[in-house]
């Protein structure tokens, strides 16, 4: 088989054979097919897309280029939730220990924030000793005893992926659904559960832009799930606007907390139940998907969420008792509020451009290695539909640094606030096949 | 400037300006910009095409990537006459001294033969004593003197079309327009002539299978040069069948004598007036092509094409003696006839699996490096919408091996011969601004 051949029959719009594909996957992880074959074959992909069976076996190959989690040890029905990424997404805090609470078995791999958007590692450690590192026995162990576990990024998982990615990043073929959707599908896959649910975001804080992307891309790996025998379901979710009202990592954790304890904002409340329900649904542990919500609002008003995400801190090192004394949690030195210039309703609040605001104040990491300062963050007085006076506060920021007038103004122009406005639907479409 | 940015910008059906080719071109050929990059690149044009600007911009900036020919002591209109590659081509042998033999400086680079089609340095070389090795003070002198020269590559023309190709010929893009328009043009554009004659074959043996596929490329070339300041035409011929009778390179030294005494195979005449009317007409010898083609005719009939041959051959040190005594030329050891099977009309002649037969005698390189046999060939008896009967011989084999089963089986599996058959169109069409 040769390479060169591969690319045309690509380009030519013909269909590959799964041989085909682990051909290219395989040697290109073992470093026999160049790079510059595989950029110009991702660039045929771009242009002539992949068939559902192609997608399929693209992500197989994937999985197979590295390491897999193996959770048989654990029983029940594993159920995973992953989202695409967005600015104050604080879901995964919630739902873990809201799903665990119904006896499902939460064993989740979880990633460090990058750029606008956090990451549930990060928010997890703003809790003193909390830690990430176990070995898999005793991942598998702690899921088998407490229901819930979080570790970090282990083993090595998809390597073909982590290559095809940076060479994507650098050649113009990140933005095309067909690997997007088998990327993100591969590390679900490789890490183990059996079923998956997932947060597709659209809107300005997301790498989706438009509802029909989202779209697409949530039934392109919906499709894949399910065809390599993985029940998965997909969520398409508002991410024009920050979800809830804290971004930072200590101020998500305490927005957790309020919202395990029915007290969160509303749409990080609705999003937990759209993505719960789904989840509790595909655990098999409730016949619909009303009867899943029913349960899981009646583990928030009962405490057993709450109980739940205490013995989930206490499980891995974590001190339980921020959970009923939240100022326990890393403290910035300053709040300062930001006022609204006008009257009126808020029309807009730009995520990306809210969540670098936030990574401004060393909430974020502008690179890989960047350091971050897990008090600090933004929080939103005001939402899209919002009224507002001028001279309101429509941001508090938590600041270890007085000088914030680079945060102040980035907060300024991309709040825009107007005449007359309406909060934008949150849930925008379910995906299920 | 990003390379990944004007990847994208390929990709997504935008214009890339001058200044931006420019970059991609001078950065790969520098070793700036990476295969991988460029490879994503050249498949975004593979889709996306380019502009009539942009494949100007792209020609010339390959041409300025490296050494140029400068013929500007050379007095009168230069003409170049290039061919995309055939069997049995033997065109530019008889039209050097044909046009030069009208006054008009013919200041010829030409290259080896490779696979199934034969290069004029090889045919040349079978003239005892020949060389093209001449210095470019040489070449000037050579074409003041006698109005003919022809010389291998010399100096490093075009490196970053060299550096494309080599990569495109890997990654599945080397079928696209406005590439391979631009490489042929960066090429003659850089060897320094006024004017361009193109010969654009189509069929079997050509790289263009089809006369439409053809014809855009000769547009597109033609459209180059032109809007780069050379004026350029071009003639779309025939290459399903080989071109004359014969293949290998003494035989068509042969032949291309004959042809320069009016005595040649009606095709190569045809073709080689086609050609030369163009470049007469371009040399501003002639104001229209008809007036041309006489005067061709006029230097054949009166021998002056073919004293012109014999000038030539003794300014580059060959014998000229082999024109009026052709046994002089390398003769093979063996000539075995083969004869057909049947009775009928010959309806197809395969030509680069004839050009293949050609090359296991010897004739040609399989691959670069390979050596070559001056001597060895095929004579055609018989061309298409020939009649033939069951033992009469089809071809002539020269060879310098007594075993030929090989060639000979070649040689039936790709002449057909049917009950009846047409002798296809020589010139499909003539494309000019």
């Amino acid at each position: 088989m040769r390479m060169v051949d591969l690319i045309e029959k690509k380009r030519d719009g013909k269909e590959l054979t799964a041989e085909e594909i682990n051909f290219i996957i395989e040697g290109y992880t073992k470093d026999q097919i160049p790079d510059y074959q595989v950029s110009a074959w991702t660039m045929a992909v771009f242009f002539r897309d992949m068939t559902e069976r192609e997608r399929a076996d693209l992500t197989m190959a994937m999985v197979h280029s590295g390491d897999t989690i193996d959770l048989s040890e654990i029983k029940g029905v594993k159920v995973d939730k992953h989202s695409t990424g967005g600015v104050g997404d604080t879901t995964t805090l919630v739902l873990a220990p809201l799903v665990a609470a119904l006896d499902i078995p939460i064993a989740k791999m979880s990633g460090r924030g990058l750029g606008h958007t956090g990451g549930t590692i990060d928010k997890l450690e703003a809790i003193e000793g909390f830690h990430v590192e176990l070995s898999n026995e005793q991942f598998v162990d702690q899921v088998n005893r407490h229901k819930i576990a979080v570790i970090g990024q282990s083993g090595n998982l998809t390597p073909a992926d982590k290559k095809l990615y940076a060479l994507r990043d650098v050649t113009g073929t990140v933005n095309s659904i067909p690997l997007i959707a088998s990327s993100i599908m591969s590390k679900k896959i490789a890490a183990g559960s059996d079923a998956i649910v997932l947060d597709v975001k659209t809107g300005a804080g997301a790498f989706m832009k438009t509802a029909e992307e989202a779209k697409q891309l949530a039934e392109a790996m919906v499709q894949i799930g399910n065809n390599v025998g993985r029940k998965t379901m997909a969520v398409i979710s508002d991410m024009s606007q920050p979800l809830g009202y804290a971004i930072g990592n200590a101020l998500e954790v305490k927005e957790a907390i309020e919202t395990l304890q029915g007290k969160g904002p509303k749409d990080l409340e609705e999003l937990c139940l759209a993505l719960g329900r789904q989840m509790v649904f595909l655990a098999k542990k409730a016949t619909s998907l009303e009867e899943a919500e029913q349960m899981l609002k009646e583990v928030i008003h009962n405490g057993k969420a709450l109980e739940k995400f205490k013995e989930f801190i206490a499980s891995q090192g974590g001190d339980p008792s921020v959970v009923d004394h939240p100022e326990k949690l890393p403290q910035a030195a300053y709040r300062i509020e930001v006022p609204a210039k006008t009257d009126g309703i808020v029309a807009e609040i730009v995520a990306d451009e809210i969540g670098t605001a936030a990574m401004l104040l060393g909430a974020g990491r502008a690179t890989k290695d960047s350091s971050i300062d897990l008090a600090v963050g933004l929080m939103l007085n005001k939402k899209i539909g919002d009224s507002i006076k001028a001279g309101e506060s429509l941001v508090t920021i938590h600041a270890n640094r007085d000088q914030v007038a680079d945060v102040v103004e980035k907060i300024h122009s991309n709040i825009r606030i107007t005449d007359h406005a309406v909060a934008p639907v949150l849930v925008h479409d379910i995906v299920r096949q």
